[in-house]
């Protein structure tokens, strides 16, 4: 008897971006889990809201850093890497007694999802089940009425974390372009923009299908962007 | 008084992947409007299924060209661009007598959808609202329970209509790939896989999370793919 993790996509935010594959899934869960920031209520979880079953079990997993910790130090590698062998060995534990575990990602949990890192310890010894979710992107590009990729373009997605010479050849080539993880990486990404010609077509939008949603052409966006913001660059919409 | 046009995500395939937004906008349309191949069902429509009222008007939209036309020939855009005013003027005659039209696309209305002619031509004079889709690509990497974008990846959305030196180029630049638009192109996709040392990691997947789903390596896929298959190639994962 083994139980069954199923990897459940949250979408970008709105609850009735939910599947309703993954609210019948959620509806069955024994166990609930999901991943938050330090002192922070989850955004997969707050999504999830009331289609978490009374009678589920929930188990929370804190990561261990939040921004202090630059992805370039060594020891960002190695405390992840024993944060999630933890986090997997707690529902190896409720999958050997036959549980049906729901983890909670925000977006699609095979894009930019933690929720990989722990399908890989999981996977070779448990039954696991993906359901896809809403992107963070569809979500911010559908929000900002923006048509994004049309016939024949290449859609390119940069993590914002990328140095200001990578992201202006990233611009340079291609049609269409969204820009994640934009928090403190602002100003370089402006800076990157501006040098590809692109900066006038680029739209900027924060909370994306949430509220306090905010969309708006880059030049006019605030000074500071919070990390889940993103840049959209449309692409070329040659048949018109 | 006008109406308004709701361009709705249809998702890949499996109607469990339609979003609660989507169900709930459906079953308030006046009409209900969708693309479809001469000849064909119409697979937006298809998705929809019984969530489609009893009381709506129901409008098929038929594309003039299936596969005999190519994108090159100079013909293609001038009568995509007719065949889309033709659509656009039929919406609109319905939008001024206030009705309440949902627009359904496959996967994700702003990623490679048609729905965005349409949009370009109404959203001047009428209210629209776009409800994203789960896209074609999420549907089918997590059909395969392939972990696709880690980290600080480079996603890279690729047509497989562009010639194989560009493929070549795309496929020695960045870490995830996807490859969209197989069809006709599957021979040119396996050599520019071959030349840029990524063919060992490409997933072939045809009607992903469809009944007659297939998920294979690219190197045991059938020798002819249909126009909707893709191929995956995953990103890094430098964290584990």
């Amino acid at each position: 008897m083994s139980g069954i993790c199923q990897i459940l996509g949250m979408g970008p935010g709105d609850p009735e971006l939910l599947t309703l594959k993954a609210v019948r899934l959620l509806a069955g869960a024994d166990c609930v889990a999901w991943f938050a920031a330090c002192g922070r209520p989850g955004h997969a979880r707050v999504i999830a809201g009331a289609h978490v079953p009374d009678h589920a079990e929930e188990l929370r997993f804190d990561y261990p850093f939040t921004t202090g910790v630059s992805v370039e130090d060594p020891r960002y590698l190695i405390e992840m890497a024993a944060f999630y062998d933890d986090c997997a060995a707690r529902l190896a534990r409720e999958l050997e007694r036959g549980r049906r575990i729901a983890l909670l990602c925000e977006g699609d949990p095979f894009l930019y999802g933690s929720a990989m890192y722990l399908f890989d310890r999981l996977s070779p010894h448990f039954r696991c089940e993906i359901v896809p979710g809403i992107t963070g992107m569809s979500g911010c590009w559908s929000a900002a009425a923006l048509p994004m990729v049309h016939g024949d373009d290449v859609l390119s997605v940069l993590p914002a974390t990328m140095d200001e010479e990578s992201l202006v050849t990233w611009l340079c080539k291609g049609d269409a372009h969204v820009i994640m993880k934009i928090g403190r990486n602002l100003d370089k990404v402006r800076a990157a923009l501006a040098r590809s010609g692109r900066e006038s077509k680029a739209i900027y939008v924060e909370r994306g299908t949430q509220s306090g949603q905010l969309c708006l052409p880059l030049e006019r966006a605030p000074e500071k962007a919070p990390y889940f913001s993103m840049v959209l660059v449309p692409g070329r919409a040659r048949a018109r």
